[in-house]
């Protein structure tokens, strides 16, 4: 990669391609598609937090008319603990098989226990309501604090904390501890002038797309199955849905709908299993949409957390050590991401000696999701709430205390890895010379800033450009575009044909169109979909020189592709016309035939991505609520291929982040029943709560991709927890650190100071 | 390709993969799709078979409640004759346009003048019958002879016969004359001992699919187009749909449905442009399906001739010379197949001297299409008829008379190039000794052969082999599947892959899925996409050696791939175990990525494809009617990839042929009107009217084909005419020279003959 190159198409601003399907209604998400003779099946669900099994009755509910088929858990084939992958996120297939339906237990209010499918929703619903369930209610845990307490209630009796030596021998609710860092860091605050230590929480909160989970299946007789569904991996469904049926992933097409928002939430199964099971015993195609409650309760949302956090720094702000607690709440099943918090709170800072120690705990919730930047946001909310009080401590200006400490290339990452050239200097540097930060502020408001940091997956993409007859092209790949990807792609395939992107088609296909993609997420699509996408579309311009050549009847090296033509550099004789990718497409025919190209890869070298958040809010001192009434993202894109869909991520990251600090949390009632289940009561930001959110990328291009780029989707929901939590220190002088800063919160803060 | 080949999963008979959805009604034809907020779209035909329009007033439709858009022929764009190729045949686009929808005169009944689009079907019948049109009607021709006469009617006043110097001044119903041959007929006749002379005539014919046309259409506001429809040729109607509307091939995606028959009749367009630009005008989604009367009145037959044949020879049988001319009528716009008919009349015999003489007539009748062998039956009835005759005459067996003269390898075809390896003597002597071909005949029973040639279409293909986590894999072309085509890949897949064919899925992309591929027709699929699917198969395994040489960490050649598993035959040390296509599909994240691979190319090598029947008849001198009592077909394949489909494709084709001999024709009244657009009284054979239909595959390998493959689906049409009118000759004595040998005509030449 050469920071050099210069661009034609990369960095314009086309019209999303999807655009006007979306405008229109023409666009078909998961609830668009129908079959004929589809039924609509429902599922049954826990109002229990944790209770025993004793017996389900579904032969009430069979006997209605227009009932056919109902299922519980035993209907699913029993799966021993085997530990997969679809993508970004571990599973156990084992656990997945019984959060799709429970077994002996149901672990969460919303646990899906029983599924109908009926000929219309109605005869659905009224069949759920006379399957006849007698329950043992057991106590639960909601929390980190209430699973790790002694004598808690135990979710799963065959579970021992992993990671401990000796392996105990009563069972957990902490599946796991895991440790990283280096060095020592009793060393490190023996070393320092400062030392802080604070404690901080968050709440479970969900990524509120504003799709439900939607599922249209056919099973046929043979085995062979369908499915269309809203996913961010066609290829993940397929998998998972085969290992938890006992089928092979060659029976099974699925067919990925155009996606309302998925933000790490749609990368697992819940209905689709249950709806191909329903159209097996049916033989019907059979459709399931949740509701938003549906939704809320049953579906994972991220992790309710306690942070602890420890830092050492010398009076000159150079930090000497630091020692880090994190507790994740997985839901009712191991996986919590609480390792990725672990890797990526102190990501960004020089620290000679730093221990974290990951705890993974499971709680009486839905099993989470990942939510984007999984784990990041909540470690960032402790780690950078404590740098900015160290700040204070120090009299130091936060940006320049982060400065000091900024990673580089070079620097040996804590979580690993030496990193190669990153923009985390950059990025500070042009938080801190924009005008936002100079900027006057008024009576009751404050300015925090934050840092944050999140990965690049890589993982394996495919994708084909194949060329049309009048010199048009086909982009293909098989990632479900939840933040542009289609633009993103169809730009790299005209800069590398050089062609208008306006030519450029790209689709998103099917797990029966294309080679294997893992999925949507780990903000990997532009990077490495984008390198299959690259290698194809150069595969396709060599063939377009080679038939050039043939038509020239000279050496290809006497042929040089510009502007979307092919040159004759080495002539015998005259120089003959160029001839453009029109004209050579349209004698395909006759030169080897159509001209397509295809790649699947690997992708390698994945680009660290590093933001910076300013934020000012007013502080209401009578309520306690809180406006933010500027904000800043600024941050390194690496190289951004289609500018307003990055801006658009760090608007949007940014936007979910404010929720999360400042209203969203799943309310319980004292039985573990969730209590805001729905957008009216789980308060996400709405347009009126927000202001213009202003962005700066900032492109140190990332060496290892071609173009330069670095994944962008997932860093800016990282660092505004913390600059929000920072911003209301410095317009209260009250630090904060239990999130969410509702106004009862906040007013009982101030007061406390008083 | 080497003869002596041994396969493992070619030349098996697996169970298709395409069976239980057809048997099941799951598999979704033309008219089995559905868009929200749909209309129905329905087509104003002409009653007359020619006149010019003075006046279409659609208002009256348009007022109707319901109606959301009318078209006329003042709704296309005007296009100049311009000659493009979709696949098979060769198209004038303006002459397309005036067929799809009629401009300033109809020239058939039939013919399209307008469509409607609305809520309901019943409306737009309804507001069909509201348009007003005022038709100045004009004589009408309907044969050739009728055509070609002095002050014929003149169909098209800029048309002038193209190939006669100088070009005439006068307009004409002959399109073009077309003279091919060799040598000197004169010289060939004066060295003759016997010359024979006749003129046969054939009737219009329809390839009789089950499924009617049929496609459901959406033009966006932004001009991005969807059409679904039952076509042999995706690509086909994404070029044909932009020529005709001025778009954009990119600007169309086009889903080919599953495909309930075509013969080479959905090789073009009627109803897509009119639903595209219906629902371009109402805004919604535009649904047409033709009714059977619709399918007879206004899709492509194929065309009446008029066939003259003069051949001499020695008294030993020897060919000496042939003269002929062919007379095949167009439907009311150029381009019949009589090129095609000229090409292999004569193509399975080595004669020194040959004129043939093709004209292409247009005609007061729907423009001819595609039909399973283009033109070569027509031609072949009068051919073999005549050598049938010739053989009676020097009193030799008909097939040592066409033993003795037959073309093989190194022979220089009538239309051109010089054979390769073929086997049509390898077919004529398995005729020969043919149980049946000894059998005794009963009373009133006759016995007839005759032989086919047909060739094998290349032309380009486009194909990808995708392999699953767990090593099944998936097969994807591009071209529909009308004859088996979905197995014969799989097949060839399996073969490279050394996997059950079990594990191999085959399926038919889109046009936004695989790459660009001609149509479906020429008997090419099997033959052309098959290279590219071994081509994408081969590559599929170097990449499994490859991973495996990786893992092995061993050179390239050490690895060979032998029965589904990569084979270590250079470790370094200790031999590893195997690696099977499953392993190192689970292990293709960790080695490179995902297994795909790809190949597009324009087929070259075409082996041509000869076949040879033995029909007997018995003949009921009471009532004329003349019933097939056993029936025996040889054939060619090159390599029989699946050989139930060869079979059934030689029983397929040999039915048409019987139809077509004995009961199929146009019937018009004297204003040119259809008078049997139903399959009431347009006699296809039924199963009750026909006899088992033996087959014989001979397996002569195409050295030009990796597996040895021959185009099989086309030449078992071509010998039926004749081996019919053979037989029945031998049963009564009488030579039938004009097809239908309907009942009333038998009995009428019997009658004569007494």
């Amino acid at each position: 990669m050469s920071e050099e190159r210069k661009f034609r198409w990369i960095g314009t601003r086309p019209i999303r391609h999807d655009g006007l399907d979306k405008v229109t209604g023409r666009a078909n998400f998961g609830a668009d598609f129908s079959l004929p003779g589809m039924l609509h099946g429902r599922v049954l669900r826990s109002p229990h937090a944790h209770a025993r099994i004793v017996s389900i009755d579904t032969r009430p509910a069979l006997a209605l008319e227009g009932v056919k088929a109902v299922l519980v858990g035993a209907d699913l084939p029993d799966i021993p603990s085997q530990i997969g992958s679809g993508g970004e996120q571990q599973v156990d297939f084992r656990d997945l098989s019984h959060n799709v339906l429970a077994r002996d237990k149901v672990l969460y209010d919303g646990h899906a226990l029983a599924a109908v499918a009926a000929t219309s929703p109605r005869i659905a619903a009224e069949a759920l309501e006379r399957i006849v369930v007698e329950y043992q209610v057991l106590p639960h845990v909601l929390t980190v604090d209430e699973a790790m307490a002694p004598g808690a209630p135990i979710l799963h009796e065959d579970m021992f904390t992993k990671g401990i030596e000796p392996t105990p021998s009563e069972p957990s609710n902490v599946a796991g501890r895991v440790e990283l860092g280096h060095g020592d860091p009793e060393q490190g605050f023996a070393d320092a002038d400062v030392i802080l230590e604070r404690e901080f929480t968050t709440q479970t909160v969900h990524q509120g797309y504003i799709e439900p989970h939607a599922v249209v299946a056919r099973a046929g007789e043979d085995g062979q199955c369908m499915v269309w569904c809203c996913t961010q991996g066609a290829f993940m469904v397929r998998a998972y849905c085969a290992k938890l049926l006992g089928l092979d992933v060659s029976q099974i097409k699925v067919i990925p709908s155009e996606i309302g928002g998925g933000f790490g939430g749609k990368t697992t199964v819940y209905l689709e299993p249950l709806a191909l099971l329903l159209s097996r015993k049916s033989g019907r195609p059979v459709k399931m949409v949740m509701d938003r409650g549906e939704v809320f309760r049953a579906s994972g949302p991220t992790s309710g957390a306690r942070v602890r956090v420890k830092l050492g720094a010398k009076r000159d702000g150079t930090f000497t050590g630091a020692d880090v607690s994190l507790y994740y709440d997985a839901g009712a099943f191991k996986g919590s991401p609480v390792m990725a918090g672990g890797m990526t709170i102190l990501a960004p800072y020089k620290i000679p000696h730093v221990k974290i120690e990951c705890f993974d705990v499971v709680v009486n919730k839905p099993k989470v999701a990942a939510y984007r930047a999984p784990g990041a946001p909540i470690s960032a909310f402790g780690g950078e709430s404590l740098i900015d009080e160290l700040a204070d401590e120090l009299g130091m200006d936060p940006i320049e205390l982060r400065m000091k400490n900024a990673v580089s290339e070079g620097t040996k990452a804590v979580y690993g890895p030496k990193f190669r050239r990153i923009g985390f200097e950059e990025t500070l540097e042009a938080l801190r010379s924009h005008p936002h930060y100079s900027a006057p502020l008024g009576p009751n408001q404050g300015r925090g800033v934050a840092a944050g940091f999140w990965f690049n997956g890589g993982m394996q993409s495919s994708a084909s450009v194949n060329v049309n007859e009048d010199g048009t092209a086909v982009v293909i790949s098989g990632c479900p575009d939840i933040g542009g990807s289609r633009a993103s792609l169809a730009l790299m395939a005209a800069e590398e044909l050089q062609i208008p992107v306006e030519r450029i088609r790209p689709v998103v296909g099917d797990t029966e169109t294309v080679g294997y993609n893992d999925l949507t997420g780990g903000s990997r699509v532009t990077f490495a979909t984008g390198m299959a996408v690259i290698q194809a579309a150069q595969d396709v311009v060599a063939q377009l020189r080679k038939r050039a050549a043939k038509i020239w009847e000279v050496e290809l090296d006497g042929v040089r592709w510009e502007d979307g033509r092919a040159i004759c550099t080495n002539g015998n004789g005259e120089t003959p016309e160029p001839l453009t990718i029109r004209d050579l497409a349209r004698r395909a025919a006759r030169t080897g035939g159509p001209i397509a190209g295809t790649a699947s890869l690997t992708a390698r070298g994945i680009g660290p991505s590093f933001g910076a958040h300013i934020c000012d809010v007013e502080v209401d001192r009578e309520t306690g609520r809180v406006s933010v009434v500027r904000y800043t993202a600024v941050q390194d894109a690496g190289k951004a291929i289609h500018p307003s869909y990055v801006e658009g991520q760090m608007q949007g990251g940014a936007a979910q982040g404010i929720g999360w600090a400042l209203n969203e949390a799943y309310l319980y009632d004292e039985n573990g029943r969730l209590e805001n289940p729905g957008f009216l009561d789980y308060r996400i930001p709405v347009a009126s709560d927000l202001p213009m959110i202003d962005t700066v990328i900032v492109e140190v291009a990332n060496p290892m991709h071609p173009y330069g780029v670095r994944g962008v989707g997932e860093t800016p929901i990282v660092p505004p927890l913390a600059a929000v939590a920072n911003a209301v220190r410095h317009a209260t002088g009250v630090r904060f650190c239990d999130l969410p800063l509702s106004p009862p919160r906040v007013l009982e803060g101030i007061e406390a100071a008083r």
